[in-house]
């Protein structure tokens, strides 16, 4: 039997809505979701889990509320659990996250720009 | 304060033995490794975790028991648990592994290609 991997630029040519992410795979309990971001998240914290960040395609920016972090494709970063951070791309960026099952993309923060969860694609 | 990414790219160029995975970050606990693969790995299998692969540059086949993947730069594949797999690289492939912190990468399989584990660069 010949089985497809997932191809990243494939599955993000399926979609343009920015800040909705869409889950590609699930290892354990951990699910790895495309998600395209332009334009500035709003401040927010997950309390229980850290978060990852993996560039794909782009230039963003993670500001925390003691420093900020630049990041570029091929460049990842963890974002430790209760640390607040706003996500920020001038242009259009493509990210690999990868977090638990269940995390809202907002954090506790809530307001317009909390996603759908557990959207697959 | 200017935290750093981790650029795969430049923690790549640190190392050139196969095989031997390094740690590159933590969430949670789990580990981001990177890994120079060259040639056929031995069959084994994680009782107790799946494990994700994702290629960065390179081609690369993962065989099973009952079929095989084949995955290229930008495409990823999850291993669920118990499942007898050999990756195998014509060529030199660099691939970041995703798995719980602790997992060694012959599995129960042993043998003189099971790796250090818990190396970080």
């Amino acid at each position: 039997m010949e089985y497809q991997a997932i191809n990243f630029s494939e599955k993000l040519g399926k979609f343009s809505d920015q800040w909705q992410a869409r889950v590609v795979a699930e290892m354990n309990d951990y699910q790895f979701k495309l998600v395209k971001i332009q334009g500035e998240f709003v401040w927010h914290e997950h309390d229980d889990t850290d978060e990852v960040f993996i560039v794909l395609e782009g230039k963003m920016v993670i500001e925390f509320r003691n420093g900020r972090v630049e990041m570029k494709t091929g460049e990842m970063f963890v974002i430790p659990k209760k640390v607040e951070h706003k996500p920020i791309a001038e242009n259009e960026c493509k990210i690999l996250l990868v977090e638990p099952r269940g995390v809202v993309n907002t954090g506790d923060s809530g307001g317009e720009l909390t996603a759908e969860n557990d959207v697959w694609i």
